[in-house]
C-alpha cells in the first residue's frame, strides 16, 4: 500500500504525484499496490491507518510529513503505531547541521526533530534536503517514509528498488518507452494497433504530453521486448527520436556531439524555451555556441535583420525568420542557426497572422537548409511549449542520424 | 471521505486528478475531506471501502467503475455494501439507448449494465457519457458516485453542488495564497507560528515548491481573511511577493512595467531560463529588451566581456558575472541588465568554486547595483532552476514597489 501524508492533499490543494510514480516503480519490481489512501496531518488518523495498512502487507510505502514544521507528523504517527518512542539518532542530526553550515543559514530549533526516529528505524538519507526518510517494520511489513517533495523522494527511492525486489521476490517487470514526436496519436494509435491486443506480451500503452507521444513496452522477457522495439521503429520510422528518459533536447544535443556540429538560438516567439532546454542536458556547453532571445523588435536589428526587411514583411514572417537564422549563425560561428519566430497570443493575431502562426528557420553549412511555417492551438504557454519542440524537432531531422 | 475506482490508479498508470478537484470543491462548500483512498477494481475491497469510509461521515464522493466493461464494478459493490439488490432503471436505460441511436451506433448488451441501479437509489445524469451516476445512502451517509473520466465527473458535480451545501449546512470557504521567496520553511513556519493554531479561524497551511513557499489562508470570513494577511506581510515583509495565481516573474514584470524599466539578460547558468519565465507572462514584450544565453566563453567574449578578466576570476566568478550585467545592460539599452553565472553540476566544480555556487549581478540606472553569491544544493536541473528564482527576486528586491 502507498499512504501520502499531508492537509494540501485532502483539501485539494496540492495533487499528489508521489503515490502514482510509486505504485507504477512498485509494479515495475513485479509488485501490485492494492491501495493508495491520503490523510491530513492528524495524528490519530494516521497512526491508526499505519497500522491498518501494515497488516497482512508486505510493503507499506509513506510519503510526506517529515518536514521540520508543527504539522509534519509522520516520524510520531510511526512511533505511536509501532509503540515505540522517539529517540534522536546522532549522525543525522551532524548531517543536518552539516548542511545549514554548507548554505551559510542558522539551523533552527525545529529542524532538529528531524533527526528523531522511532527506536529501531533506520535513516535513508536524503542528500538534496533536511528531512531523512525512515526504513522500520511494522509487524511482519516493511515500512518505507519519504519526505513528500517529489525530487527528493525519488532520489531517497532509487537506492531501495533493491531491497523492495528482494522483499516481493518476483522477476521484475522490464520497462521501454519509445518516444515520438510529429504524428498524431491517432495515427500512432492505428500503426501499432497489432502491438496492443489486450492480453499481448508485451504489454503495450500510450501516453500524450505536449504533443511528445511515448509508447510503454511492459514485460518481464528482455527478448519481448526487443522484438517489439524493433516491430515499432518500423511501424514509426524516423519518429521516434528518443528511449527512456531521453527528451527531444537531449536526443539533439546526442546527434550534434556525435557529429561534432554545434548550434545557435534566435528565439522571437519561444523567448529562451529552447535554449532552456537545451541547456537542461548535460554536456550542453559543448554544443550550444549561443541562445539569444529576441523578442523585440531592437533586439532582432541588434542581430543584424535589416530594418526594411522587418517592416516589408513584419518580424513574425518567413524572411525575416530567414535572415535571425543567417545572422545568427554567422555572429556566433556556430554550425547551424536555428530561428523560431511566431504569435503566441494573447492578443497580436490579424487575419494574416493569426495567434499560433509560428516560423521555423534553419541556416547551416550549405546556407539556408529550411524553412517552414506551423500553426498551432492552445493557450500562450502551450504555442510556446509546442513551437520550442517543433523547432527542436526540425532541427533533429535536419541533422541526421 | 472520497474513493476512487480503478486498477490503472494503483498500477500508477494514471494519476488521480478527479480526488483532488472533489476534495477542494468541498473545502469550498465548507466542509472537509479526512480521507482519499484509490483501490483497484476488486469487488469485496471495493464493498468493504464503501462501508468503512461511510460510517461517521456524512459524504462520501466516488469516482469510477461505472463503464460498460467486465472491470467496472461500482454499482455492484454500492449494492453488495447496502445489502440492497441491484435493479434495472428503465429510464435511464431509454437514455443510453436513445444516446446510441443518435451517435448511429449499436448498444452493446453490456451497455445494459450501466442501467442497473441500487434498489432505492437515484441515477445522476450525465450528458457527456453513457454512464449515469448513482445518488443513494449508505445509513446515514450521503453517497455521490461519478464516472472516473474527468470532464463527465465535473459535468456531473456541479448540480450536485447546491445539495451537498446544504448538507454540510456551512458558509463557503475563501481561499487566499500568499506567495513568499528567500526564507527556509522553518523561519516562515516559526514567524507564522501564532497563525496556524490548531483550530484557529482562518486556516492556515503551508506549502512549498522550487523553493517557493505559499501560505494558505482559509476561512468563510473575508474580514479575517483581510486581517491575517495584513499580520503575515508584517511578519513576513518584503520576502511576500505575490498572491493567488501570480507567480515570481509575473510579479517583476509587473513591477517593471509600473515603473516603466526594462530588462536585459545575460545567462550563463540558468542558459535562458529566466528569458522563458519571463516571457511566459503576457506582455513581457513591452519589458524583456533581450535576452542572452552566454553558456560559452566565445558568447560572453562576444557581449564585450575582456579575455583577460575572464582568465583572471574565470566565466564562474563575481567579476565575470558583474561585467555580464554591464554589458547586456549597455548593448541593449535596457534599463537593469542581470546576469547569471554559475556551475550547475553535475561536472566541474573545483574547491574554491564547488558545484552549486552561482553569481548574480544587476546593472541599473546608477552603475553595478548589486552582486551576491550563492550556493545551492541539488540536481542539476533544480540548481538551475533555483538559481533563475533567485535571480528574478533579487532583480524584484532592487526594482522595489
Amino acid at each position: 500500500a502507498v499512504l501520502s501524508i499531508g492537509s494540501e492533499l485532502t483539501s485539494g490543494r496540492t495533487q499528489d504525484s508521489n503515490a502514482a510514480f510509486l505504485a507504477s516503480e512498485v509494479r515495475r519490481l513485479g509488485g501490485r499496490v492494492d491501495e493508495i489512501r491520503s490523510l491530513p496531518d492528524d495524528l490519530p488518523a494516521m497512526a491508526r491507518a499505519l497500522r491498518e495498512l501494515a497488516r497482512g502487507r508486505s510493503l507499506l510505502l509513506v510519503t510526506g510529513g517529515l518536514g521540520p514544521t508543527e504539522d509534519d507528523r509522520t516520524r510520531q504517527a510511526l512511533a505511536r503505531a509501532s509503540g515505540r518512542p522517539l529517540r534522536l539518532h546522532r549522525p543525522s542530526l551532524e548531517a543536518i547541521q552539516a548542511r545549514f553550515r554548507r548554505a551559510g543559514r542558522a539551523m533552527t530549533a525545529n529542524n532538529r526533530l528531524q533527526a528523531l526516529f522511532p527506536a529501531g528505524a533506520l535513516p535513508l538519507p536524503n542528500a538534496q534536503g533536511t528531512a531523512p526518510g525512515i526504513r522500520m517494520r511494522l509487524a511482519s511489513c516493511r515500512v518505507l517514509a519519504f519526505p513528500g517533495v517529489p525530487s527528493e523522494m525519488r532520489a531517497m527511492w532509487e537506492p531501495c528498488r533493491g531491497g523492495v525486489a528482494r522483499e516481493l521476490g518476483r522477476p521484475p517487470l522490464l520497462l521501454r518507452r519509445l518516444h515520438v514526436f510529429g504524428l498524431a496519436e491517432s495515427e500512432v494509435d492505428r500503426r501499432m494497433r497489432r502491438l496492443m491486443a489486450p492480453g499481448r506480451d508485451p504489454e503495450a500503452g500510450l501516453t500524450v504530453s505536449d504533443a511528445v507521444i511515448t509508447v510503454s513496452l511492459t514485460s518481464s522477457s528482455p527478448a519481448r521486448i526487443a522484438g517489439d522495439e524493433k516491430a515499432l521503429r518500423r511501424l514509426l520510422g524516423r519518429a521516434v527520436f528518443g528511449v527512456d528518459g531521453e527528451g527531444l533536447a537531449a536526443a539533439v544535443v546526442a546527434r550534434l556531439r556525435r557529429r561534432r556540429r554545434t548550434l545557435a538560438l534566435a528565439e522571437s516567439a519561444t523567448g529562451g524555451l529552447i535554449s532552456h532546454l537545451v541547456t537542461e542536458v548535460p554536456g550542453a556547453s559543448k554544443v550550444l555556441w549561443e541562445g539569444r532571445a529576441v523578442y523585440t523588435v531592437a533586439a532582432k536589428r541588434r542581430l543584424g535583420v535589416p530594418a526594411p526587411l522587418l517592416k516589408r514583411h513584419g518580424p513574425v514572417s518567413e524572411a525575416v525568420t530567414r535572415e535571425l537564422a543567417s545572422r545568427i549563425r554567422r555572429v556566433s560561428g556556430a554550425t547551424y542557426g536555428l530561428a523560431v519566430t511566431g504569435l503566441a497570443g494573447p492578443s497580436g493575431g490579424t487575419r494574416k497572422t493569426p495567434v499560433g502562426t509560428c516560423f521555423l528557420a534553419l541556416a547551416g553549412p550549405r546556407g539556408l537548409q529550411a524553412a517552414r511555417r506551423i500553426f498551432l492551438l492552445g493557450e500562450r504557454a502551450l504555442v510556446k511549449r509546442r513551437a520550442a519542440l517543433a523547432a527542436l524537432d526540425f532541427l533533429r531531422l535536419s541533422v541526421g542520424g
